[in-house]
């Protein structure tokens, strides 16, 4: 889940939270993109790719991005202008209850891939896309 | 290990790709960085984040990163400017053999991070931090 409680291990800078975060979610989405061009797009199916894309997704979204989201990173700029709103920091019950979603998603999504069953993996890949777009339309700038 | 034949579901555009792969190695630095902080330098060791620091290391490691890689992409801004030079280009099988060790030692490390023994995450992180400069060296402008 996406806890704001960092150790002392996890401290960066405002300006690296903001990198690291953006990096994250830009490494998940390519992921993403490989999963949907074989399971929607209907390019050809690559077991191993699926597997190890659901598998980044999953270990991205297991690793702490809360921590990513420390007080003053409602400003800044990471690899760019951070796109968070302000509202991401007022409401913290429901950002983390979006982000505990978004994890189950993931979750399932590197399990469902480790079967290879299309069905199932289409199904799954949807489920984190609603769990990833929940989130952006409330907490993310256009 | 650093594949450079993509399939059709992996193509993206050059900046993309630059983008991408900026991403991925500014992601795996912030978790390298929770590791050293915890087996390195001394601060407060937290198994399950080492653990998961470890896993996103070694996901982002075994996604393809080589198809991040497209021909054109020696030169183009993804989040920034690549750094990449163009050397990496015109050695092939040397920058393979480099990924390959990146990717043996990455999921060294996540095996290392499983079993929660410190003495052999810090002998894992040491390997993995290795080859991610000797790349670095040989493959990244400054
Ligand atoms: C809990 C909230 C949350 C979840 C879940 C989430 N995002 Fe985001 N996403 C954000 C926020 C906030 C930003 C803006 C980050 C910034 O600029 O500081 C963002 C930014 C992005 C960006 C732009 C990164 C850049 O700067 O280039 C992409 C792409 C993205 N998200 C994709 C995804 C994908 C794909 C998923 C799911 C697999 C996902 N996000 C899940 C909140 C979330
Ligand atoms: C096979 C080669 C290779 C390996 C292995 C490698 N890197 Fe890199 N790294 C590069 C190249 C090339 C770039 C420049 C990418 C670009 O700008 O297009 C780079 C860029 C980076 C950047 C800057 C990203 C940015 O633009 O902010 C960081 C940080 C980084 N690497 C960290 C790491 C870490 C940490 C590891 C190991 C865990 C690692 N790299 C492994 C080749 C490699």
């Amino acid at each position: 889940a996406l806890s704001i409680a960092t150790s002392a291990a996890a401290q960066v800078s405002v300006e690296d939270a903001i990198k690291f975060r953006q990096a994250g979610y830009a490494f998940m989405s390519w992921n993403m993109g490989k999963i949907k061009a074989q399971v929607i797009d209907g390019q050809p199916y690559n077991q191993d790719q699926v597997a190890a894309a659901a598998n980044a997704i999953a270990a991205i979204a297991n690793s702490g991005m809360g921590a990513l989201y420390p007080a003053g990173s409602d400003t800044g700029t990471g690899f760019r202008a951070t796109k968070v709103k302000p509202e991401f920091f007022q409401n913290m019950p429901d950002v983390g209850q979006l982000a505990g979603s978004f994890n189950t998603a993931a979750n399932e999504l590197a399990a469902a891939a480790a079967t290879g069953d299309q069905g199932a993996i289409r199904a799954a890949f949807g489920k984190v896309g609603e769990t990833c777009k929940a989130c952006h339309d409330k907490y993310r700038a256009k």
